[in-house]
């Protein structure tokens, strides 16, 4: 089915009835932005993905046990950047619950209605004192135009706020998305290292929110990798407050579920392409693309490896067509298929035909990658399904951001 | 079971009745070693392993082919390096099939008892004109002191040629191997890309000598990543010609199949190693401990997951102590365990207790950091299982040697 979704420039108040604050804490460097508050007066259906890592950070844990006791209703989202409160024991559980419970204080709400997301450095304590203090500052200043704030308030390594709004028509009723993400190291599916709201005025029935974010995050966060590092913070939540006034969505089978599904999907692409575009130290957007495989796990498989493969990688930064090292990562990734019968394509230039290299213009190669957007397509040629996945080089950047990080 | 294994200098001529000739065929660029051959006169036990990539290069299925067909018998190996023969469709098969024939003929015996290996550039075919002519010269010069040349003709971004030799004693008589390997980079498990060729005087059963290399493998190469990718050359053979004159080992539970199986190992760790820390742009070698697990499984999962971390391998490089990454790392690796009680030291100095941070000396774990040999080490205090990884940090020359490879 086809459906409209109109991307368009737009923070997490961009949906109607969602407010956000943020302060300048002093959690980071002074003189930026690292704590935030996004707000929905209205009640709202709440959902989150979190990270499969085993170590989980204390604001996963609570978030999880907020949604958990929330029944899947809440009003609002408290972010720090600097530190990711993983790896500090009991005082990181009481200092996950303190953020909660302040924000929930200066917002007037029950602290099961917040969730919290941190992100930064693992194995320090929060400074309580200054994330109070932010707290406190970021509720006083909530307003429409908070939402960019916020979106910059969550940057650890990235060089860009990342933030996009969209549109759909749910029965008539507009219906729009705003969301923010940020990430830029340590991502890999599952979860890619991120922290993404979105939020949305479209009244949806609390399971549906929950597949469709499962849904949209399969397709576009889980299939970005920047360094093969999942990270103990991951999340990605998502707002829905009603406000737009369509007919609650309840059945899978309505269309405008489909819509929103659509919608959802629109703009978690567009943000998990930002966070490849800012990977640390990325020089070029790396799109990998898997046709014709039997089934989509093994599409997906295979395009993860391709884009993932650190050989690829400093090969794309080297504007080196070693489309060898491309076919080895196919072969690796635990994808089934036919290595005899696979093409492959860089932009258009063939390098690949039925398992084997195909003489080509090395200059016209050459070319191609001096460009900052690489598009590498394989044909399986032994189904139906495709899918896509979204890297970036490997670069002397990657390692001058990552040597010394706690530097 | 303690056993008494002798590491010592040596090639894979060092075992009685193996000779091994080299030539400089041209494949590679002029003036290096590129073509060997090892033979043993004597009708040897044989065995290999081979990469788990589905795309395998033709030197490896025709191996393969020649193992099954000759009841795991035989008498030698070609080695190139320079192109690896993989996705070279019709033509790498009729390929690789003329050098194991040309080497049959010239050292007299029958083709399924070669076996062939080769590295270097994926997606080329071999210059075969040069392969052969180097094929006669090889066959030619064999000698005891072959057996060094062989090791620097395997050589592709190795900065060293590698060989060992080991002794052992097996019902009173002397047993000794030889072996030599490359690699540097496209390294992971299983297997870390290699091409490695062990050869002992020791009589032993063909499933005897499958067994003991597979466990071998399983506790050294198989715990070694470079950069995450897994090659489609990736080979690991044995050849065992019984001329020590012990009593053929056919027991997996004689003792002297336990001394075997320790020397076989040991050969097999000191190579592993031996590639890590040649690995591409290293400048530290890393060795992850990990101990108290569950099962071994949980233990190797976990401590490959931290060698193979980009993060990490990025923090070592950097010389700063940021175990998160490492705490990270093991979350994600898969392995079982509590996150809550996990001890870990950086060398003598411990950076974590009961899975938090503990205050340490920074300029202590700087001054470690500084060493050429780290280790890191967790203790999950969950049951007795433990395994060692090796790896290396990740630099800007590892980006520098592999982003025109072709070039």
């Amino acid at each position: 089915m086809m459906v409209d979704v109109v991307l368009k420039e737009g923070s997490v108040t961009a949906p109607k009835g969602f407010l956000a604050g943020a302060a300048k804490a002093g959690i980071k460097k002074a003189g930026r932005y690292d704590l935030a508050i996004v707000y929905s007066p209205t009640l709202a259906v709440m959902a989150g993905i979190f990270t499969t890592n085993k170590v989980k950070a204390a604001s996963v844990l609570l978030s999880q046990a907020h949604l958990s006791a929330g029944g899947g209703q809440g009003r609002g989202v408290v972010f720090n950047s600097g530190y990711a409160n993983a790896c500090t024991g009991e005082q990181g559980k009481k200092d996950a619950a303190g953020m909660a419970k302040a924000t929930a204080a200066a917002l007037g709400c029950g602290e099961e209605e917040v969730l919290v997301a941190s992100t930064g450095l693992i194995g320090a304590c929060l400074p309580m004192e200054k994330v109070l203090a932010g707290v406190t500052e970021a509720a006083a200043n909530m307003s429409l135009a908070g939402g960019s704030l916020a979106a910059q308030a969550i940057m650890t390594t990235d060089t860009v706020p990342k933030e996009i709004g969209a549109e759909i028509e749910v029965a008539g009723h507009k219906v729009t998305f705003g969301a923010m993400a940020k990430g830029s190291g340590m991502i890999h599916p599952n979860m890619a290292t991120l922290m993404c709201l979105v939020t949305t005025d479209c009244a949806i029935a609390p399971e549906l929110l929950r597949e469709a974010l499962t849904m949209a995050a399969d397709a576009t966060f889980n299939m970005v990798t920047i360094d093969g590092d999942t990270s103990t913070n991951d999340c990605l939540l998502a707002l829905a407050n009603g406000m737009a006034g369509n007919p609650t969505l309840r059945d899978a089978g309505d269309p405008g579920y489909a819509a929103f599904v659509a919608g959802l999907t629109e703009v978690c692409r567009h943000l998990a392409q930002r966070i490849a575009k800012d990977g640390e130290g990325a020089t070029k957007f790396l799109t990998v693309r898997v046709e014709g495989a039997k089934t989509e796990r093994d599409a997906r498989l295979a395009a993860k490896a391709v884009a993932g493969s650190s050989l690829v990688k400093t090969a794309i930064y080297g504007e080196d067509a070693n489309w060898g090292r491309i076919i080895c990562a196919l072969g690796y990734s635990g994808a089934d298929f036919d290595p005899n019968i696979v093409d492959m394509y860089l932009g258009e230039l063939q390098v690949m035909r039925q398992g084997q290299g195909v003489a080509f213009d090395e200059a016209a190669a050459k070319a191609y990658l001096s460009g900052d957007e690489i598009v590498a397509l394989a044909r399986f040629h032994q189904g139906e399904a495709a899918a896509v996945a979204w890297g970036c080089d490997l670069t002397n950047d990657y390692i001058a951001v990552n040597a010394n990080y706690r530097s």
